[in-house]
């Protein structure tokens, strides 16, 4: 029997250090699937369509949500944002795990919808401080961006208790250690192991060959 | 708020390689308790009272469980063997997770006692011929002692579904890695990290003070 992929939610505040360590995870295990968003927001500098986003325009982003593509989706600084569907239930069915880089209303979307196939770990930072100088650190955006982020941040860290595990990144290799056990402690739990009744039936079978 | 430690039960097959894999996670987290068990069999060579069992009489076995100084205990071909109460909650209170190398009826009368403190570890052996192997290579058993024990060996992997977590022994470096990875995301639950709340307080005292 084959295992199911796990859908594994990965939630921040912008500055907690979230896309790095999601990004490390793909590296250390190349198996995990990324789940691309689709949104409306303009593309960034650098960001490349299908890889950093699906950018889509508002009638395509609403077209997606009717016709039951989007796993979660929200509206965030006007603009919408969502997880396509279909890729998901690919990586499932392949017994691919999916990493969601996505904020606490997806998280909550996806857990609602999917329930014992998710895991969800909330990341947060060492201290506001640190916060707010990674978020200056990018040099990419505008003091009035910052400071909406900064109180969308306090709105994130308040749901930091509906999460499975949580864990504060003071360092980054220990945060990416963390996360590495966790996905590796998770995989060990039995009922994520279908090939085990069949494991265990051929070790009955040595002992009644004995 | 402190943290309750946790209790880990350890199951497994004799020869699967459960007491080994014990000794490297104590030497890995020395702030790990080992539960000494008591038992009423007799000592073999080398064995030292207090550190590999608390050897006792039938009678001064039989008056600590009347006492309730059991946290479980069974009989095995003809012996007592039981894990004494008290340690245990001292552990417990002092937020030092315990380690128990314990059987299945152990490992159940504890999940049943205990419920949300307990995580459960079976560990199976790749294969029954490697289990006798294994078995066989201590040297310090008769043969009608390893028939009995292949015996016991049966029944104890019957009872590998009720278990939390199962991980299958085929390399000790790669199982200690694997029992370390349960350990640290299991303190990773937000369940288990009772400090958050009072980290979380102060990164909105932090903002509110912006």
């Amino acid at each position: 029997m084959a295992r199911r992929g796990l859908l594994i939610i990965l939630s921040s505040p912008s500055g907690a250090g979230k896309s790095t360590l999601a990004k490390r995870l793909m590296a250390w295990d190349p198996s995990l699937k990324f789940s691309v968003s689709a949104t409306t927001r303009a593309p960034r500098a650098g960001e490349v369509d299908g890889q950093d986003y699906y950018f889509r325009s508002r009638n395509q982003f609403q077209a997606m949500v009717r016709d039951g593509e989007m796993l979660e989706h929200a509206e965030v600084f006007g603009n919408f944002y969502g997880s396509p569907k279909t890729p998901v239930e690919q990586a499932m069915i392949a017994g691919r795990d999916t990493l969601f880089d996505i904020d606490w209303q997806g998280g909550q979307q996806i857990k609602q919808a999917m329930r014992s196939d998710v895991i969800s770990i909330f990341i947060l930072p060492p201290s506001i401080a640190e916060l707010e100088r990674r978020l200056r650190g990018r040099a990419q955006d505008s003091d009035a961006v910052i400071a909406s982020r900064m109180a969308k941040s306090e709105a994130e860290i308040s749901h930091w208790a509906e999460y499975d595990y949580v864990l504060i990144n003071r360092d980054l290799d220990a945060a990416e250690a963390e996360l590495r056990a966790i996905l590796t402690a998770e995989r060990l739990r039995r009922e994520r192991q279908p090939g085990l009744s069949e494991f265990v039936r051929g070790l009955n079978k040595e002992f009644e060959a004995r």
